[in-house]
């Protein structure tokens, strides 16, 4: 018999956040803890045992049928984080394991795009699909590909790497090492970079020029509402190689949906409407017209949270 | 209770073959129909009903679990061939339904790289993996995605089609009408293309100049194989297209293999050593050197059979 509530961590750079969760989606109660400052991975995990067991016994730890973590680089089927660049440890943690054991429930791992698509398949925008693919567009560009109403992990649980899709051949650098993955380009750090570059080599009259060294992808969202034609070139370049590159994965997995989430996606139609154009542009022409462009349903702030718990189910 | 054999039929451009399969994946008997020459699919059908009546009766209607059948653009859920560039046939041909019909027989359909990614999974070179792609190299370029076990259809039932991924932005035109895609490099035609216009463009010598205007995948096979040093370079710029292309495929559904299939495919490691090679450089670290690239194990007149009968079960 399964029980009447999951715990949700979602492991971020900066916080871990974690929610109790019922089978309705609703998130009964939450917190959060700090993610950084502590000196090993150790007092990471005593100082998130002091927190979350008083958390869990509020609630019964029989009222919990098991804890869903989601977390950068987390791999589902080992259970570990691995080499994670955006979180302050290095190596491999075996993080799944560790919170099993220090609280006595099952848990389970995945990574955050992953875990986000299993909250939008159970709570949000993806709900009764069985073929969707969700984008992260944050700091980089995660994913994760549903087919046949099934999460693509793929043999090593490393699936869904669309950030490290080469968007532009010997485009510009990235993160990992190579060049042009959309990453680069598509992520908030991506647009920012076209802005730094681009006003560097052109004179173009912005009101971004006012804000060289400091430019976010809040700000280009910010100037592109006021109508800044720089920003609103921004938009559409980063769109273009977008939908060019959404179009190549539907020619893959054909999904229904393509839904798009984290912090550059807030730019809504500013950015999925040429991104939509784009798409339909390059797209094989039996593909074409069939494949929604979606906003995240989830409510921002316990998206993660829904969707780490969704795998404790 | 399921019976104990299946019929399968591959649909191709020229030859229409057919085999009954028992549940060891042994054909016990087969034979073969002309795709063209009938005038309408009204003909084709009624000369394949005279072929198939006596050959299902000789192992008894009762004995056979049902039809399965491979075409060029077939289609998994609706049961139809879509405007198959490659078969005499324009417009929708609801075929699954007919042969049902005619038969008296539950019949599948689905789209020949499909069918062959079946057939591997359950009689050849992908027996036990659960993640993997199947890539038909021949006059196209086909594929067929499996996930957990289950071939990808996508949402429309069209998913899987890796030979029109853009493998060169802004390259050169292809069959479908857009540009650049993976099918115009690296099928037989595409190296057969690639030929043709090195040798307009350049004064290499090679024993290919005496064969202009009648050049084949298999003549530039065989000069490869005698060590000429322009047909090399052939199999070097095909493999290293289909090798970046496939890393990014990688980065998406993480396989455990790639197992290659068709008339370019029979150039073994004269093409796949280099795709290997092109693929690892190319690919993001955490999935090097795990994925293996494999010829088809399945004998090559029988796989297509193969495949469309294993749909029947």
């Amino acid at each position: 018999m399964t029980q009447p509530l999951a715990l949700g961590i979602d492991i971020g750079g900066t916080n871990t956040s974690f929610g109790i969760v019922n089978r309705r989606g609703e998130i009964v109660s939450k917190g959060s803890m700090s993610t950084t400052g502590h000196a090993t991975t150790h007092d990471y995990f005593t100082a998130m045992k002091q927190v979350l067991t008083p958390f869990i016994a509020e609630f019964g730890r029989e009222n919990i049928n098991g804890i869903g973590i989601g977390a950068p680089n987390g791999n589902f089927f080992t259970g570990e984080i691995v080499f994670a660049p955006n979180l302050p440890w290095r190596g491999v943690i075996p993080i799944a394991k560790t919170v099993s054991e220090m609280f006595g429930l099952k848990a389970t791992l995945t990574n955050d795009a992953n875990a986000a698509a299993i909250g939008e398949m159970m709570y949000g925008a993806a709900k009764g699909m069985k073929d969707f693919i969700l984008v992260t567009l944050g700091t980089g560009v995660g994913s994760g590909f549903v087919a046949n109403g099934q999460m693509i992990y793929g043999n090593d649980g490393f699936a869904g790497e669309l950030g490290h899709v080469i968007a532009v051949r010997d485009g510009r650098k990235c993160g990992c090492g190579r060049n042009g993955c959309l990453e680069a380009y598509a992520s908030a750090t991506g647009i920012v970079r076209t802005a730094n570059e681009w006003l560097d080599e052109r004179n173009t009259d912005t009101i971004l020029r006012a804000e060289i060294g400091k430019i976010t992808a809040k700000l280009i969202h910010e100037a592109a509402e006021k109508g800044d034609a720089f920003a609103l070139q921004l938009f559409d370049y980063t769109a273009k190689i977008l939908g060019q590159t959404l179009a190549d994965m539907v020619a893959i997995t054909s999904p229904e949906a393509i839904i798009f989430f984290g912090g550059l996606a807030q730019a809504g139609e500013l950015l999925l409407g040429p991104v939509h154009r784009y798409m339909e542009e390059n797209m094989l022409n039996i593909f074409q017209n069939k494949v929604a462009l979606l906003q995240s349903a989830l409510p921002d702030a316990d998206a993660a949270i829904l969707g780490a718990s969704a795998l404790a189910w």
